[in-house]
């Protein structure tokens, strides 16, 4: 069972960021909320994601879990306007999720939640050193690294006590620095890490530019990259691992 | 005899719905107004325009018929801002269209009226139910319905009291549902027919987000669109053919 | 020795100019200020840029002179918001530019200016006719014109007293007209000659909508535009070669 109404904008700001590694995913419709878990295909990148009932205008679910198309959800959700209500409900018998807003009402054929790809089991990781940003300094670090190259340094510079991201291209350079005054918070430890700019780029696509980013590095480690949205009620997490270094 | 000066908006607003059907057409310069009639190439769709006197800031003219290429007519109004007046002059000696904006001036070789498709002569027809929705309301319908098809059911529910926009994918569905409170008026009858979306989409994208669009419709027979537009000085009039059902 | 702190805005101004006619660029770093002299591979636009030093935040420069891909550099100074100040520094070791811009830093590989295309040597050439006009009437002028053609002829006809941009297609015809009134200023003389369109778009991308732009004009000559921006402290100067008329 599941019935739940909520603004487009916040289910936007749940398809958007799990569309970026995954095609299809796993929905959990929990009692308290809505979860999502996937891993994209080259298993480079991880997006968790939950959605407390407290998002929802009304909410309502027993801990079954559906299947569905992300993109094509994600569109069918983007034909309303960002603070129209979007109501679900979950037609168990055909399997089809039903999505009403205003006078439009679209079914949705569901996946078989066993034909997706199974969910990543993460060990839980110490990350050292962590770094708050503003959602447009994300933004404006990744831009200009992929000016020059394919793929960014990320680390903290314990000395100058800073976040850095650099990129080297063939003949120019991005360095992009900063430190405790330009930042949210700033927590020094040794970290450095390679990563690549495809995933970086598409994850600060969906990043909104007014969120409180926290990067949380290592030395040669996965980076853990949240943001909370939906005033809190809703999170997303993702992994994003190392390349090796070349050296 | 023909010269008529009226604002960008107004000209634009009355080319677009004629360049979804078709490249070329008459346009006929009688002394109460402009009139045009033109089916396209697959005799599926026709549109019928007046735009009266009153839609002019001057306009003369006695009962001339020009031919021209209504795209690029309607791409030297779009050179002018929305407001700006245009001027309209014809030189019957050269067969060529003067439009003034400004400093500039465009000559336009006009299309011999006679190498231009005859013009569609259509018997009365009785479409027994109507329906007056929103532009924005239909926008919102069609967009949909394109997700899932090409063509589309229109009809009135006799019982629910209702009309109906239905597509029906491989997988998925869409029915777009306006009842009396949504409308702005709706008259009940037996009316169901399958039309293309191709069609209706491209008269959607002229058909203004605020307009009231009046929707006639039978049982298997064509659909007539219409509405107002330059304060009620001009109307658009579409037929729509109806698709064969496959049974 | 150079370092130099202005606004983005301002910045991109001056490069977006020499960037329609080449990739790369000499740039003459004057104690007074920046200057840029360039000619297209096909030899038949010029444009001749100086920016005071008036127009920057702070500048100091000892007259040494740098090769920059200029497109390369126009995408870095974009990145940033229009009134953000970008910091420019010299490094004479590496040959390097240094651009900073908050918590970025860009390092851009400077070109050998000997590998650059010399620059022009401009005879001094007197054009007798001359109109000032607004960006968006030169705007308006080319844009029509390109309707139909792929050049235009500019003068300045003596006894109506006006400018005129005239192109001519295969059926139909552009005249764009601008006298004393329309004009900011004219000085009427002999003055005919025919440009390719395809220059003069570019151009036109690149001259602010408000900008005075100022066409200087001959009989079969050359075409001198010219407008200032950065509050008057920087002056883009064009030279269009004519195309030769067939008779």
């Amino acid at each position: 069972m599941f019935t739940a109404v909520a603004s487009a904008d916040t289910l936007s700001k749940t398809l958007d960021p799990v569309g970026t590694l995954v095609d299809e995913c796993r929905i959990h419709l929990d009692a308290e909320g809505l979860r999502i878990s996937a891993m994209d295909p080259a298993t480079v990148g991880v997006v968790e994601l939950a959605l407390d009932r407290e998002a929802f205008e009304s909410y309502e679910a027993d801990g079954g879990v559906v299947g569905v198309d992300v993109e094509r959800l994600d569109s069918v959700v983007g034909m309303a306007n960002s603070d129209d209500l979007v109501h679900l409900e979950l037609d168990e018998e055909t399997r089809q999720l039903r999505i009403r807003v205003g006078g439009l009402e679209y079914t949705l054929a569901l996946v078989d939640p066993d034909a997706i790809r199974a969910e990543p089991d993460l060990d839980a990781l110490e990350l050292p050193a962590s770094a708050v940003v503003e959602g447009r300094q994300f933004d404006q670090a990744i831009r200009a690294a992929e000016m020059v190259s394919t793929h960014v340094a990320v680390g903290v510079d314990e000395s100058g006590e800073n976040l850095y991201v650099d990129a080297e291209g063939d003949v120019d350079t991005v360095h992009y620095e900063l430190d405790d005054d330009d930042l949210v918070d700033l927590e020094v430890a040794p970290a450095h890490s390679l990563f690549s700019l495809d995933y970086l780029a598409d994850m600060n696509r969906v990043v909104p530019t007014d969120a409180e980013l926290t990067l949380e590095l290592g030395e040669e480690y996965p980076m853990r990259l949240s943001y909370v949205y939906a005033d809190g009620s809703g999170e997303v997490l993702y992994f994003l691992a190392p390349r090796i270094q070349s050296r």
